[in-house]
Parts: C-alpha cells; structure tokens; sequence
C-alpha cells in the first residue's frame, strides 16, 4: 500500500479493517468463564476484549509492544509560544538516543523497543499564521515517516513527539476541527506564563482564521508539525497492521483526531493512555469519545502517558489469555 | 522483634521507623534537574520521591516486589452474606497454587514473586453476631502469618486475600472504625442480590452493635478474618523493613484502616494502588487520606488492583533513577 497525495492517504483510512468479531464472541465467551466474579476485573475485562478483537485472537498476548518518538520544529516558535527555546528539540532527540529522557525508561520499563525519527529538524515548518505549516508534499512525507515506522512485528504501539511549539500547533488543529475560541484550546506547554500564554491564543487564532475551514487532512498539513503528521501517519498503519494503538496525550490526540475527523472510526483500534495536565485534552478525549486509563497529572509528551499504560494493557491481555476457566480450576459458581 | 499480644502488636506500630528525610531531600534536588520541565511528570515525580524516602536512597530501584496473599474463612458465611459458597476459598487457593487466577497473571505481568499463605481453612472464624471471630491468642496467630509472610528482601509489597464472606468483615470494620449505618459500608461484593445485601446489613449492624466500641486492634479481632489480621500483620512488617506497600481494595483498605486508627502514621509507608467497584471503598480511602492510582472498576480482592499498580510505581522510581540531568544531557533550560 502507498500514497502520494492527501486523497490518496483518506482512501486508505477509508479502505482499513474493522475488528475480528468472531475472535471478540470468542474472547467475551472465555472472560465469561474465567475464575472471577462476573465483570469483577472491570476495565480490564473490555480492553482484554478489545485487544482480541483486532488482533484476530481469542487469546492473544502482547509481545512487542513498540514506542515510535517523532520530533519536529515548528516556524510558530518564532513567535515566542513555548518556555524553551526551539533548539531544545534537537538536544532532546539526542537525549532519546542516549537512554536519558523520560520515555526511555517508561519504555524499557513497558518491555516495549522504541525507535527515534527526528524529521528534517533543520527545517522548521512554516510559521503557520501566514501560511500553511506544510505543503501538501510536506504532509504527505511526514505522514509516510510515521507510516513507515510502524514495526509490522509489533503487537501494541504508542506514538510520542518531541517539538519545541507542537502544544500551540495541537491547540490549532483541535480549534479548527471542533470550534470554540482559541482559549478554549490554548494551554502552559512546558510552562509558558500569563503573557505567553496570550501569545499562544493570539497565534492559535491567526491560524485557525487563515485555515480553519479547510478539510481535516488538509488542517492537519496547515496548522500540524512533520511529527504531528508522522503520529496520524503511524496511527493509520498500525490500523492496516492490525496493531492496537495507545493514544498518548494533547498533542497525539490532536493528531489523531484529524484522522478520526476524515474517517469517523478511523480510531477504533485505538485506547486512550492517559488524560494529561494540559488543559483542552480532556476536551479532545471527551469529542474522540476515549475514556483515560490513566490520570496522573502528567504533561511531558513524548508518549510518556501512553508508556506508562502498556503494562495496563498487557495486564488486561494476560488476564483474558492466562486465567483458568472454572471447569479447569474446579471452582464451584454462584 | 516478636509480639505475643495485640498490646505488644501496637507498641511496634508506634516503634516504626519514619522517612528518611536526608534521601527525600535528595530526590528532591535530583527530580529538579532531570530533562523534562518542572512537574511534568505530574505524579510520577511524587511516587518516585515517597519511594526515596521510605528506601533511604535518593535513586532506589525496584527489582523484587511481592505478591504476599492471605486466605481464611469466615463463620459469617453461615448467615447467606455472599454469593459464592464457602469451599470456593479452599479451591481458589488452589488455583493460586496452580497459576489460574487473576493475581497470578497481574504478578507475573508485574515481574513479582507471589507467595500464598492459606490460614486454617477448616477452621472459620466465629460468627460474629454471635462473638468474637477470633480471640485475641487467634488473632495474633494471624497477624504473625502476615508478619512472617514478608520477604526481608523485597522492595515493594501488595497484599492480598481470598475468604468468602470477607467483604462484610470489611463492612463491619469499616463502621466499627468509621462511624455511619451498615448501609453505609455494605456493598454487593462479589455480586450479592437485594436479598443478600440486605442480610449483610443486618450482620454488619449486628457486629458492629456488639463490638464497635472496642479499640481498633480489637475490632479487627472481633470482626475480621484471619486473612485481614494477616494482610495488617505484613503491612506493619513492611514498614519496620522500610518496604512500601501498595494497598488493594477495600478489604486490604479497611485491615490497613485499624493500624491507621490505632497509631495515626501507621501507613505513610502506603500507597492506594486503585479504588474498587465496592462502594464503600472511595469513602475508606478518604478517610485514610489515600489518593487512588487506577480507577478500572475492578472489585476482584487477591490483590489485584494493587498488582497491576506495582509497574506505575515501578515507572516512577525508573524516572526518579533513570533519566539524565540538564547538564548531563547538554539540553537548554526556559
């Protein structure tokens, strides 16, 4: 499969597979006989479930989850939207390969291999208050870098970004795809004060002026990063590959609801990691209609809320597959 | 240290070691200059740094949690409190013993050892409507099973239980601790009807009548179960071994609550690993001051929520120990 236009990408968002209902009939008749109270491990019962479903197994397990960083810059930075400066994006990539960022250890501690894709950091997108972020041939590569990361392996992936302005770049993608005012959407980042917190308004709606009536692929080229497009690009293959998704925080969900909002269903395969302390991501969740696993307080990115959920979600998985049956353990029923 | 009674019981409580403070104040320093910005990590930061304190080690590891789980049986079942016969306890041991069981997948999914400690199964406690569950000789026998039950060497430690009839052992201890009506603290357990619920209320008041005027330590003798002696006995263990603790639901929540009556303090080595289905349990975990760290609606007891919250606390301490400086890192500041 390919694409070499936005069109093309919708079409292969149109054309992607829905779930294995036999395998989920399969995994709900197990749960219901497994040595538990009925519904008694709660959520972990549905995710279990759920998991089998798209992976086409009535006992599934989770092997290789993967953890898929992208990184950009932005042209809005600027404009002073974020408390770092922008070349933090690149010191940062090089902190991933390291070992030191958060995420590394979240990953080794998830089990999951992660991979590291700065996406051309020397050039900046647009400053996307006076023109699109990217070109549509832009979009399309950065979509094909998430699209390519995909490890066709693996059995979980968690998409997580690094850049330097991407909160502002969220906030514009989710203004212009559900409404509201820029203040319903603009939150601290990494920790931007009062005045740069007006800043980030006024940039959120100049871009949402100059491009919010467009489609949602094509708000994703305007008002998005190369990293934002990898994530929706990486999403959309994990969908084809059949391996679920665990969406991480503001930023990645930004991105993923430019798929959901071209496609609706288009994130069906996909669960929501954690709802994070930026301030519009319970707004994001609550349109994409993804209930958080996880709360913590957390507002890194990186895909640190969604790393933190794996072991959840493999929990939930070897619960399904590993429990005895009451006929097999020999325990009497209600 | 030994005890021989429930007075020699209570001077170890209050004997117990506190944090130390030099190691927090470590942490502190160190979480402050790690590569991501202030308080990013939301709770994370405060888990990793709690788990400093009661480690005396300003980059401790998790490397050997355990699974300890406790299984007695209760004279209350006589009275038609549950929905699962009493011999479930015997053949749910078993299924401990052979893998089958929920806690079994969540531990190994946790990297834990699991250890199992069936006590007096053919011999139940009394009815407590009627006396006493257990004397005090019995339930410092108990205590003692959950004492010894602690490896010396783990790092980290859930509790947990398996007895039919145990929720409303809870229940009276709860209100016996906690004030209110039976109404307030009984609930449906593993799945009880209206007729079942309203019989738990009744022995719930009926217990509580008869024993709720006696100090904390005797109300767990009076109304608990030699698995919730024992889940008390190994959490003040942990924290004369300076072993955190994650605390389960609201059976684990209401044998810790008696220590925490007893000797105010009594569980700052603890952490609320979720909050259960149980409907008393939020309100278990208000009064212990306790902020749960996953809400999936479970409400399966053998230490389960506790158990899928030991990798959270795991990922917290990685972080604290793991991840490079600023200057380590050569990343720019605000």
């Amino acid at each position: 499969m390919a694409f070499s236009d936005l069109a093309g990408f919708e079409a292969l968002l149109k054309a992607a597979p829905g779930p294995d209902l036999e395998a989920k009939a399969e995994a709900e008749a197990r749960n219901a006989q497994l040595t538990k109270p009925a519904g008694s491990l709660g959520r972990l019962e549905e995710i279990g479930i759920w998991y089998a479903s798209w992976r086409g197994a009535a006992r599934p397990k989770v092997t290789r989850p993967q953890v898929a960083i992208f990184a950009g810059n932005h042209g809005v930075t600027a404009r002073g939207v974020s408390a770092f400066p922008a070349e933090v994006t690149v010191q940062m990539v090089a902190n991933f390969e390291h070992g030191g960022a958060a995420i590394n250890q979240l990953a080794r501690n998830a089990g999951a291999v992660m991979s590291i894709h700065p996406i051309e950091l020397d050039r900046p997108t647009a400053d996307f208050t006076e023109a699109p972020a990217m070109s549509e041939a832009e979009c399309v590569a950065a979509l094909k870098v998430g699209w390519d990361a995909v490890d066709p392996q693996a059995d979980l992936l968690v998409v997580g970004e690094m850049g330097i302005g991407n909160t502002t770049s969220a906030a514009a993608i989710a203004n212009a795809l559900f409404g509201g005012t820029a203040a319903d959407w603009v939150g601290r980042g990494t920790g931007v004060d009062d005045a740069g917190l007006k800043i980030k308004e006024e940039v959120c709606a100049a871009g949402v002026a100059l491009h919010g009536d467009k489609t949602p692929l094509e708000i994703l080229a305007a008002l998005g990063g190369r990293e934002v497009a990898a994530m929706a690009g990486g999403i959309a293959r994990a969908r084809h590959l059949r391996i679920p998704v665990v969406l991480d925080g503001f930023i990645c969900c930004a991105a993923a609801a430019t798929l959901e909002r071209a496609v609706p269903g288009a994130l069906d395969h996909c669960l929501a990691g954690h709802v994070s302390a930026e301030v519009a991501h319970p707004a994001v969740l609550r349109a994409l209609v993804k209930e958080p696993l996880l709360s913590m307080r957390m507002r890194l990115g990186e895909g640190s809320g969604a790393g933190l959920a794996i072991p959840l979600i493999r929990a939930a998985v070897e619960c399904l597959s590993g429990m005895a049956t009451f006929a097999e353990a020999g325990v009497s029923g209600k």
